[in-house]
């Protein structure tokens, strides 16, 4: 670890009597997130990017009992990208004895690069999850169409809004036994959709993100809304994409 | 904008210590609405109309945190219809920067110069967009009967209250690409249909009235109710009309 | 009214600093019947008999907005049954203008008078009545059995608690126009089945009973999860009796 | 009861202003689990074992409203096995009138002896009875895989995280009348299946434990999950195991 911060230094990132700092959103976002159940079982996450420095909750914990003082400070900038086995420059680690940062710090970080996104949120919903299951096992998205939350989504997750006309696709791509083994193959479908505002992955979750937390949130809820009513829509056999 | 109201003038519109004060209302219903999922993802929403002036929230902006200070006043009373393209005259308009009112404000006017409402609730509820999509494409309402919940709703969102025996009729509109342009077809439907408490737009969500601000909530609880319950008969086959 | 109270006296009956008062508990009990969906829009509610007096909720109110200034006070002993028509006799009426006592009343005093139960909850659950809608047209009852919650309703709704063996047997009456009209159906499927703990109401809700609020609430919950199970099982065409 | 302390000595068992002590989190975790539909009608429950001694709420009391006074204190060392007629020793028995200690101590027991855990905890989740009830009479367990939520879940409740791609199996065993005469087939399970992280009980609920109440917890929030997707996933006739 890199850091030249002294301790008071590194307290000051994280300590604020400003609700809209970072560390105070995390914990805040993360007990919503809890009773959406977006986040339970110590699941899912929300990371902000502010400036140059990057927000992130512990792995592995409660996300709905995390404080500020638990949060993950790291500088944008990396000496390397923070892939598997890669090191990672911190600006503050949490005293607290046991704690790692998220093991979705480089599928963050492509949200962050790729996109130049300001936030970014891993959900388990089980929206998602059942969506994912509903598809056919070769199939690489998801499409959906004619419906008013889609006016909520961005192009990319960062543009302009959609139209209710547009339609909205979403690449699916498979689980790896490792969160960061997802991050190569989450590269490769933002790539190959570059309009798409969310990865969903097979059997686990979601990725969004979005230009500030905020956008990351409304976009979460708009895709996790569209997400619940594709599966009701799968399950009475009505078409996904069409107003028929 | 023709306001000619000091600054002083115009925070007093909103900042109240009365949580009955319209201001507080919508900031207070919206993260009720909220919970129930009526408002995720920035949609829906409720205007209060008390007197002569009219309260909105900001349209685009997270429903559950809104504040009375983002509050838009306007005058019931407009130089034109503030429908699409035309002026509109407000008497207070928030400070904050980037705030709009409500996509839905010539929406809300309906309810209020046709049915002389004193709210119009609007909300994105899966349950009011599953009901349309159960509904053959060109069915011109949603009927249902024989529930003790349509004792709850009154004739023309503003009348007396239905009977159990009365069979509740609910127009279905088609939607449009920008909710603006819903004027028209909605003002149609609610002359169509003179008894309809509620306009549902294929979709999309559906929109309530009532005499005050409690009666356009518990009429949209009741109808939100009796949509959920609708579509559940539906999954099962039930039929929505008579006794069976 | 017969009411020989001053208004200090009357106030007295509603306003106390003890959490578990009825007129207390009436309206923290609302707002979390209405958190579960069971008092939306202004359905359903609670009476509570404490010795003499019986505490009753508003009608047609908002119910988790109730304050203990809006309860009514009536005496157990009443000059005539207060069904339909007849008069009533109260200690306390809320000084609110516009507020009439539950039109649940006679309904609850069947509970008080046929069971000496101590607490009757109202509930319009989704739960009750698609169970009810699930049900043949001529069904008389609802039948349950091999169950661990069946373990936390009492035989009458006031005896002793069921075993897991035993099979629960609820009475479905059809709904009336107007609620006090259920008056001697109620009574009359109280009469006939003895050991029914509560009252489904088709196309309607439930009436639950207990020897205290305590008892009254838990068998609320207990039944409810056993139609919402009941209806999840008759959906998956699994049946409700039996250890199949 | 062979109980040598004084009064004060059981009160500070019980009573302490670390939110983290046993009794505070056993009142805070119940009103938590009530939320999430584990513990209404007065079932379900949590205990926590720290050091030798081991906390357990009342039995039949609503499990929201639990207090740390009502918390029965109990050595984990016991003159016998605390099985149904065998006799307990406590540390602190709440004053309150009428309470009696968990129905569930021997089950809670088993998992504290055989597993070494260092808390468990029993829902009667609709999604834990639902599974139970969608399998076959005669099956003997639940299997799932490919799932992310897997990896939240222990090898025998208290060992190394499974991976994705690992099959999660719990066992079903057969409810009984008496809560506590589960406790043989408990530990009979248990020991067939020295890796299953829980017990199901076939129309009842589930048992789970952890290391620690927090493990306790993630894992019983990982498991409902898993349970609620495969009930899921059953009726829309989708396999559990296997990545199709």
């Amino acid at each position: 670890m890199s850091n030249k911060l002294t301790h008071e230094e590194q307290e000051a990132l994280v300590i604020s009597d400003d609700p809209e700092h970072p560390a105070n959103l995390i914990s805040e976002l993360c007990r919503e997130f809890y009773k959406l159940g977006w986040v339970t079982g110590t699941g899912g996450g929300i990371s902000i990017r502010q400036g140059e420095n990057v927000y992130l909750a512990p792995s592995g914990v409660q996300k709905e009992r995390i404080k500020p003082e638990h949060i993950f400070v790291l500088p944008f900038a990396q000496s390397s990208v923070p892939k598997p086995g890669s090191k990672r420059d911190f600006l503050r680690i949490p005293s607290k004895k046991g704690l790692s940062e998220s093991q979705c710090t480089p599928l963050f970080w492509n949200a962050f690069t790729m996109r130049e996104a300001g936030a970014c949120i891993h959900t388990h919903s089980q929206h998602a999850v059942m969506l994912t299951l509903l598809h056919p096992r070769d199939a690489q998205s998801f499409k959906i169409s004619h419906q008013e939350m889609i006016k909520g989504v961005r192009i990319g997750g960062v543009g302009k809004t959609l139209s209710f006309f547009n339609t909205l696709e979403i690449p699916i791509i498979d689980n790896t036994a490792v969160e960061e083994d997802l991050t190569e193959s989450m590269a490769a479908a933002m790539e190959k959709y570059p309009d798409a505002p969310a990865i969903l992955v097979r059997r686990h979750g979601v990725y969004v993100w979005g230009n500030t937390w905020e956008q990351a949130k409304t976009q979460s809820e708009c895709l996790d809304y569209l997400f619940e009513i594709a599966v009701k829509m799968l399950l009475a056999k009505l078409p996904l994409v069409g107003d028929n």
